[in-house]
């Protein structure tokens, strides 16, 4: 299957020009969903899964030729790619493992549409879990004085090996110049709460204000750290019976799921940015 | 604002014929969405909200011609609409009052673009509750005896004023003769649980079984009640504290929310039926 | 039944004590729940449903040999009462109805154990609605320079009249000087989402930031407004196709479930206050 | 942390008697949960967490107390352990792994109380995943020929070696001989939809259907395979967008977390048979 996903400045005909270019080279829609903000200066979003005979073949042509005649006339962003081919991904862990081996499990048994690359913790405590998956550990450690130092061997170790960073509970802030060098998408898990607990210690100050409801935030990662674009979040009830460190068990469950329904649904290119917002198809 | 929903059977060029049918009468696409159930001999189903200047005038004429150009040929069905005109709605309903007042109460506010024309009880009970909003209640006493009399009075009192019926809570089961002469589709809401309990004094059941979660399913009806396509579903928690009476206060509860969502989702040309099972856009 | 609420420093033979001065007086325990914060100088609580035959009468004597005989010696903070006897209870509201509807109409269906005494409001919008409960309306227009006068009388109006003051989507911030002198509890009803949006126009602020979770939490009122000990909290998934005006809409369901269950909670004795937190059994 | 858990026909004094022979043999109650099913002939049921310094040496003759002294002139059934040994559990399992490898991974990072001392499997494909844990395998081939050998080998594998079975999606009936032969209580992992889907392809059927929630049932293991008592329940939302594939992969996802909360519940003691349902503490 191929996936087309296009945004650009709303206006009349944009679905009409894009599903006759696909149709005139033959690609039969299969599913697609579109998205505006409104009717006039508004943002037009489209997802298309279409099928193409021989679309290995003919896929950089067709990129080609959408470029020329669609998106470069309508000022457009797109990206069209066969959904078949698993997208490259390295995973950022440090101590927690729940997020880190969920995600590989997952992988492993063929429910999210990736390839894990790469592991990088800071720690080397995950080493042994993540041979088992046969995937490459690499352990770089990190502390204040070496912070600009060990991001440029994540860069390096990186470079053109993938499609995605996930941070899989690590515990370190990226720097603004990691986000803009690694030049793909990161997304980030987060605790949440209703109302929200900002700094450390979560769970114990959730626990001492008697919430009943604990959740967890996947985001684009921005250099405000835990103020970008919101992928998918949840919540799970709790009691006050709950101890700050079942809380934290809790909230682990939480963040898994929630996790790698984003990093599906980004594989899948279900997700669109919309400035601060996304838009979820 | 618009509103065009189509299905047909899936094939190449369908969405690129719309959309052109679309653009070349000015109007602006501002929402769609677009799902297929297979690449060949799928089922293709769209929901399209447009904008328009001076569709009022123009929606007669929009919708011959795109009965002739496009659903013609296709042999599509479609409903071409102005979405700002609220549908015309009957609510039956028994003693129960819960379902029916939420209705009442979300119509008066603005959070549903219906008009409820009329009230239909098998019981007078809930007379002045309908009076307080102004709308026309009908009391039609229903006996095993008198059953096809009083169906046949209701059909003469909706006739040519009802674009969908709603099953506030209505505890007769209504005849597949009813339902083929009413014309309009007519939607029920339905206790449900995990288990299912089928038949008399559900909630009791469920308080016998343990259950956990007690939930409710909105659904069309047809002549076999509980197994036509289901358009929402929620549950609720529950616990073994809660007594067999309160089951039904958290049931009522979970009914009338499903039932609004229902109501709300086909009024606004979102629920498309693909035999068995529903479409939400 | 009897309702027994107990609170003191925990210490062992606590239960021992307070269950044997049950059993002496012929009291049968039909349910209990406890709760400590730890082993040693931690915090009980204890709620205690019982069957007492002629407790109406029993009911003075039994409370203060109660006093005496076993809250006195372990300094504890307790509330004895006939469960069956509604508390009653005073609503404010603006203009907002969902809340102050829904409570209305549980309470007249005999889902919720009070008597509603008093309706005030700051606008006169929902007095018709009302009436129509049968519950004496109050308009005390409010502005800033009226604030401490208005407040007065509402405190005239109420005294000695409620057991409870609920805070129906009441868009004014009671002060300190209300809150001290009412002598009741305060339950008030507040927006939350994930993250969090103090301050105006909430449900805008939550669509720019594109949360897909929106919910509501119920506290007690204290001087630092929406800080006191959370009684339930709950929310509803949105998507991006979602208007702030809809959004609105979803969260006064969210509002009125969670505002109604609190009020249950409180009135049946099953919330108890811990510091900035509470206990629910 | 000592744990006492006691059920019979509830009368007067009952707490009063168990809560003075803690107090007298110096335990101090740190929690306490108590249910009746009503305050005449009913059932009940109490969790009792206590702390007493020396709780190891001293449980033997407090267990024999308790049934002398208190359990034995009520008729009633109750469990004395020490909280701090974790129950001793063997897994089920078949090919699927999602539950397996769940209840493993947690049991190391210390969130069940509970050491899993065996896995039994009729198939051979999970050994490897089960060896990295350091727990037994042990491969049981079933076919209908050699069901009460299997059986056999199973249940002199378990003897005397276990507290707990869990059907971790263990895709054999067991028999009734097993289930009486086995003398620990065997709880199961169970699909289940709203309405309900019994036999064979559920999430195809529920494909079929429609259904917009998927859900599991954990429930104790009877001879009537799927009616035993529940333990727990939860539901995950699904669109129509949702192949029958994805349905069973979030259907997986459910599973999992509602077995381990089952698990976890009965652990600890806080799962209490009533006839044909559950009390949960």
């Amino acid at each position: 299957m191929g996936l087309l996903v296009v945004s650009c400045v709303d206006g009349p005909g944009i679905v009409s020009k894009i599903t006759t270019f696909l149709h005139r080279r033959a690609a039969n829609i299969v599913q697609s969903d579109q998205y505006s903000t409104g009717p006039r200066g508004g943002r037009f979003f489209l997802r298309i899964v279409f099928h193409l005979p021989g679309l290995a073949t003919e896929l950089a042509g067709l990129e080609r030729g959408f470029g020329e005649e669609v998106a470069g006339p309508l000022r457009a962003d797109f990206q069209l790619r066969d959904a078949s081919v698993p997208i490259r991904v390295a995973l950022f862990a440090s101590r927690y493992d729940h997020c880190l081996l969920d995600l590989l499990w997952r992988t492993r048994r063929g429910e999210l549409p990736i390839e894990v690359v790469q592991v990088v913790s800071n720690h080397a405590d995950l080493a042994s879990d993540v041979a088992a998956f046969g995937v490459p550990f690499e352990h770089i450690p990190m502390s204040q004085a070496t912070k600009a130092d060990a991001e440029s061997r994540q860069l390096e170790l990186l470079r053109g090996r993938v499609d995605l960073v996930v941070l899989a509970r690590y515990m370190q802030i990226l720097s603004g110049d990691f986000l803009n060098a690694v030049g793909v998408p990161v997304i980030n898990i987060h605790h949440s709460f209703l109302p929200a607990f900002a700094g450390a210690g979560p769970y114990e100050r959730a626990k001492e204000r008697g919430v009943k409801l604990i959740g967890a935030t996947a985001h684009y990662a921005t250099e405000d750290l835990d103020e970008g674009p919101i992928i998918e979040q949840d919540v799970v009830r709790v009691s006050h019976r709950v101890t700050a460190r079942e809380l934290a068990q809790r909230g682990a469950d939480i963040e898994r799921t929630v996790l790698a329904r984003a990093v599906a649904w980004h594989a899948e290119g279900r997700v669109l940015v919309n400035g601060r917002t996304t838009i979820i198809f």
